[in-house]
């Protein structure tokens, strides 16, 4: 980094787009309105190289991107809209300032994609890896946001997409390497890992709809997400295997690995939620008009918070990391 | 960390001071509700192990603490009301998870003497060092944000607080340690550095009390901060040397390096800011009822944007970093 001046200057956005920003980028803080008709949403989420992301799986670009929808799928769980970000950045000797700048031109790209506005942050070096810091805030119609506690026994369980298809990538580019030769299906799956779109649409349709919804993103894999939304909402969630939606190109891994991958994969960044039952084909019908998916995998019931997994006629527990035939 | 969990449910606020706070920690987001007559104000600040603090200088505490400070002291410089904060944390193996803890329980303590609550964050292991990435959300009156960009010639330069302090105190716990024997002189420093101030309360003054107020705060030292007002009001800003305010303290050092620490230290978290002449009165008298000092340490001119020291009868420019003798 020879300036830090002229580097902040140079990932500055040219252009804003949020009406309700006063201040961004130059002063002690940004400034925004708050809308009278909306709650603000906030959260942060941090990725460190070789934990996070690897340099031989991901370029900076998508490094960028990834740390964003990152952020923004946590606002789309919640139902909001996103308008702003920051980005704390601790940056290594052995990153080139223009490696870094391609992580804030994948985070750009995808801002612009979301009509979202840079409008602080923090450029700092470190003596370790890179740690990249984002802070996202948005907005949801006051009271509507998308709770994790708003389950309840009788609901119907449900995703926004398909799972384990980012874990499938990663696996593909842990054999083959950045530049593999990838076939058109393989590379569905390296683009899954490498490039996810946060599902604010559907949030929105969710957070829109008038019904009870409890909603999670699948950042950290099926069974974890599950087991957050039974805890939260003090209710059991049971998963059918039989339901889970897989992508096409997941056949190219046995049952086994796929089922796994789908359960305990994380970096899905789609909606895990629940909904009454009297209420999901109303709930299907606006996903088809806005053309997007709604699959139905499974139910929720009274009993101790907990995830079951109905795997033909047998129930098995469902840690949050992986499984455990020896609990009941 | 043995559990993430457990470690998250610990750190988390047992009491909530914010009304506005619709959900906090435990969910993908978290949600705040906004106030029809207030502007939202947010940044955030990151410290690095071995840049920004030393374990040998600062108990992880203090550590909690100061990362609080730098931000609360950019709301402070933009006139706000501190309401919420986030922590993003990367922790590395050699520090315990009491330690980590003591960092949270400094951040918890100055919370508690601003009503600020924690309201979300992220904790994420890291190969390299220690990595505390604070975000804060706070509200200033609609329109009423104190800018940079404020200053205007004419104006009358001032200071809320002493400057140099935090370096003095540094440069004392260098040369002694941590649990050095310091004099009661020695120990003021040595306290400003470990446990500075954020100047809520003036910065409150300044943003309500309807006169035009150009602030900054104190972070990277005055001259750099003064540079950054020069530049965002683009005007020329004059420092009297003698004018500048020393904390009795600062007599133990030499008059060219109190002046060096004062002009170049930072971390002083107190403001700068500029105000019309005709006003200076009224808001002394303001500052004095509510018993905060307020210093005027030079003015602000036409020109250049640009920061000049004046130095008996001779003008000097201050670099950001520095003097220097050749320009003009």
């Amino acid at each position: 980094m020879k300036d830090e001046f002229s580097f902040i200057d140079s990932i500055s956005p040219k252009e804003l787009r949020q009406k309700s920003l006063v201040k961004g980028i130059g002063d002690d803080a940004a400034v925004f309105q708050s809308e009278s008709e909306m709650d603000e949403v906030v959260c942060v989420d941090t990725m460190v190289e070789g934990i996070h992301f690897l340099r031989s799986t991901v370029t900076p670009y998508y490094v960028g991107r990834k740390a964003l929808v990152a952020n923004i799928s946590d606002l789309a769980a919640m139902g909001a809209i996103p308008s702003f970000y920051l980005v704390s950045i601790a940056i290594p000797a052995n990153w080139d300032e223009d490696e870094v700048k391609k992580i804030f031109a994948g985070m750009s790209s995808l801002a612009s994609e979301y009509d979202v506005d840079l409008i602080g942050g923090d450029t700092v070096s470190t003596t370790g890896p890179l740690v990249l810091s984002v802070t996202v805030i948005g907005r949801v119609e006051k009271n509507r946001a998308l709770l994790r506690s708003s389950a309840k026994p009788g609901d119907v369980l449900f995703l926004t997409g398909h799972v384990g298809v980012s874990a499938a990538g990663l696996k593909l580019l842990l054999e083959k390497g950045i530049d593999g030769a990838f076939s058109n299906e393989e590379l569905s799956l390296v683009q899954a890992h490498q490039n996810p779109k946060p599902h604010i649409i559907q949030g929105r349709l969710l957070a829109t709809c008038r019904f009870r919804i409890a909603t999670n993103d699948i950042s950290d894999g099926l069974a974890s997400e599950a087991h957050e939304l039974a805890k939260a909402s003090n209710v059991q969630i049971v998963i059918d295997k039989d339901s889970l939606p897989f992508h096409d190109s997941m056949s190219l891994f046995s049952d086994e690995e796929r089922l796994h991958m789908a359960l305990f994969g994380g970096e899905d960044y789609v909606l895990i939620g629940t909904v009454g039952e009297e209420h999901i084909d109303d709930l299907r019908t606006s996903f088809q008009e806005k053309g997007v998916p709604l699959f139905t995998i499974g139910k929720v019931e009274a009993g101790r918070a907990n995830v079951l997994l109905k795997k033909d006629d047998e129930l098995i527990v469902l840690e949050k990391k992986g499984y455990n035939h020896f609990k009941k």
